[in-house]
């Protein structure tokens, strides 16, 4: 392994220490008597300083080396690898953490082609089409820490709770939900469709007696969609668990598993987040306000919006008002919003004892877009297969899912949830193809 | 939530206590006095019982709940699912860990139809049509606890190691390998291609300065294969770093990855997998053996084996004699096979500089089966251009694999490997289909 010290890692490091350090080319200011290289690795950026030595120089003559030295650094192109080993020194007037490396040797890795196809200007579509260019930026990188974090403190916290991981397969023989925007794929002498969650087969586990499950894991949508928050592909959080007795602990567990993904977030990155990116992440403090979602409409009616919808849904113009109202009325970035009419809701989420029009389902909002949607879900056969029929769907076509629920089944539920749209709102970007590793879209396969 | 208490911990409750505990029916007794039943959860099974009343009993008269109750223990099936209050007792009489719970009320939850579809001496094929009812057997709920610990482990090294974890895309816009063995897609206007590894796009975090990534995701074959290690659909996992100087440098993580993976295991479950399935697991020591695939070859043909295959691969008899040779001559149950052919490699891994027809690259075999690929990979275009262009590819259809690596790009490396294929050889099991939660193969979609 190259001996390599994480620029982040010099600072701790006595003045004169030899050091190397690798990385990419950000500028070289190639001055006639000094030059300057600004070095980026993934923890940060350092000068790298040279005294040059220039054909003529009475140097060049008793040094060739240095002659040479001057001479590659002079080619360095932005973007360009390389390893260099130098000689550490501490100097309080260096900008860059008061840290200069003079250069003893330069090892290039891979030199760029002159010209970066993309500027810190270039457009959205643009900055795809170079994705890995785009990634390079600060703020780029320090979004896919902050999710590896969040990911990893959701992971903890469900494995200090027993959860059991699943990987639930994304080949299909049926459609998990709807017809709709399903992916088909040829598959030998059948069809496969390609999954739009992991509902089914996380309902499997509670048959399965697994009692609480999670999956982080890709989901597709044959959507064609252009919005901020939509994408063919994306990655979806999803947990289910057995032995609740509504919709409200499903509730719990998930503002508890926020908190935790957000206060492990706020310790590791606060700080970054605030200088790089300039928004001041705060930990959530307790219980996330609930809004049934007839006082939803009511809310938001009395603020003066009307809805453009028929079917009673937030859009998400009503999605961001509430927000807000709740926003102003709470302090609370987050609220449930609960017991959508059975009409916009699947036929597998549980309906209200009392007033079967209404289901045990929530939608969750953040900064004012939904992340997640969860719901206890139907177990009992006789109940889940007039609710099918009362969506129109055909039994036969769900027979590998109903079969589920005749050999013994726990009241169970769960949720799904968007993970580039959590880390769109925590960090306030304008769309998820800034959180997205590669974007999918109806005109986006590449690179 | 139901107030419960997993069958595992009330060893610790007093006698006497008044407690709730849900699971589902593995056997009822319903003798003319007295009913037992035995309740499995999650995490271990309990004794029930209930003094039986039945009618024409005196206290029938008197108590007609405690008739109802019995009448009703009477219909249980086994897989039904109920949460159950009553008295616990100790009583180290009791086979089921000295422990009886009398049943006060029962809440069934979901009756089971009478006969379960399947029984334990049912065919592989046949427990797969009923994988929900299979997978409530205790050895395989161990094994899903086993690599859940094994996945959390993984991703704890790599968190340690500031790791960065990535989604990369399934739909790719063209082949990320070859083009055998693709599931193809209609994508809108045109076709994608389901990614059969995420090799290119970790790649391509490389070109992205995010120096080391690790992902843990589905891939994909098209494979027709029938056998007890391949499936058309797998969890890939995956792990690329930036800044080495060969293969070796991503073996030495690879080996320390899996032990601190196995450790993690042995604390956790050792007891278990030794009392459920009969395998004594024992954390790897040091550096795992390697051998050249030349020298390999010289092994097994010295013990007594002629391997079928024309191109100097070894064959899964070959791996399997090679394995026990090294678990004989070092006592491995691992060993990294080294410097395979450049025929038998994709373009991409680095050929030697000293001798181009070798690759710096590995196979990392477990118990007599390959499990990884791993190698340096080719980072010079014009170097990686002429190793396409020898394997036959069209440039073109690299070109946005080959971008990645015209803007500067350092030298990295790293493996994927097939985690069913771990769990399968760590468990002993026969097959991937036990170690995988819903297999996929080519006859094989549902449930």
């Amino acid at each position: 392994m190259t001996t390599r010290t994480l620029i982040r890692d010099l600072a701790h490091l006595p003045d004169g220490s030899e050091v190397s350090v690798s990385g990419w080319v950000e500028t070289v200011r190639d001055q006639k008597k000094v030059q300057f290289v600004i070095l980026r690795d993934e923890t940060g950026s350092l000068q790298l300083v040279n005294p040059a030595t220039r054909e003529g120089d009475e140097a060049a003559a008793t040094n060739p080396e240095a002659l040479e030295l001057t001479e590659s650094i002079s080619t360095l192109t932005h973007g360009s690898m390389l390893s260099v080993a130098g000689t550490l020194k501490h100097d309080e007037r260096v900008k860059l953490g008061g840290l200069e490396v003079k250069i003893g040797s330069v090892d290039l890795a891979s030199l760029s082609l002159p010209e970066l196809p993309i500027a810190e200007d270039s457009s959205v579509d643009k900055r795809m089409d170079w994705r890995f260019v785009d990634l390079r930026r600060p703020d780029a990188q320090l979004l896919f820490r902050v999710q590896t974090t969040f990911e990893h403190a959701l992971r903890g916290w469900w494995i200090e709770r027993d959860f059991i991981e699943i990987h639930t397969p994304k080949l299909m023989a049926s459609a998990s939900e709807s017809r709709a925007e399903l992916f088909e794929v040829p598959y030998f002498e059948t069809t496969a469709y390609l999954a739009q969650s992991p509902q089914f087969f996380k309902q499997m586990a509670q048959s399965a007696g697994f009692g609480r499950i999670f999956e982080i894991a890709p989901a597709f949508r044959a959507d064609p969609s252009f919005t901020a928050r939509h994408a063919t592909e994306f990655t979806s959080v999803d947990m289910e668990v057995s032995w609740i007795d509504s919709h409200e602990n499903v509730m719990v567990m998930h503002e508890e598993l926020l908190t935790a993904g957000i206060q492990s977030v706020v310790e590791r990155h606060g700080e970054a987040i605030r200088d790089r990116i300039g928004v001041e992440l705060v930990t959530p403090t307790g219980a996330f306000p609930r809004v049934a979602l007839q006082e939803a409409r009511e809310k938001v009616a009395a603020d003066g919006y009307t809805i453009p919808r028929e079917d009673g849904d937030l859009d998400p113009e009503a999605e961001r008002r509430l927000s807000a109202l709740i926003k102003a009325e709470t302090g609370s970035d987050f609220v449930f919003v609960t017991d959508y009419d059975t009409a916009i809701r699947p036929f597998y989420h549980m309906r209200h004892d009392d007033n079967p029009a209404l289901t045990k389902s929530y939608d969750l909002l953040y900064n004012g877009t939904e992340i997640a949607t969860g719901a206890q879900r139907e177990h009992r056969i006789d109940v889940l297969e007039a609710q099918a029929q009362d969506k129109g769907m055909s039994l036969e076509d769900l027979e590998h899912y109903l079969d589920f629920f005749r050999y013994g089944v726990p009241p169970h539920g769960g949720f799904g949830m968007g993970l580039a749209r959590v880390i769109m709102l925590m960090l306030e970007q304008t769309s998820i193809r800034e959180s997205t590793y590669l974007f999918r879209g109806p005109n986006r396969l590449q690179p």
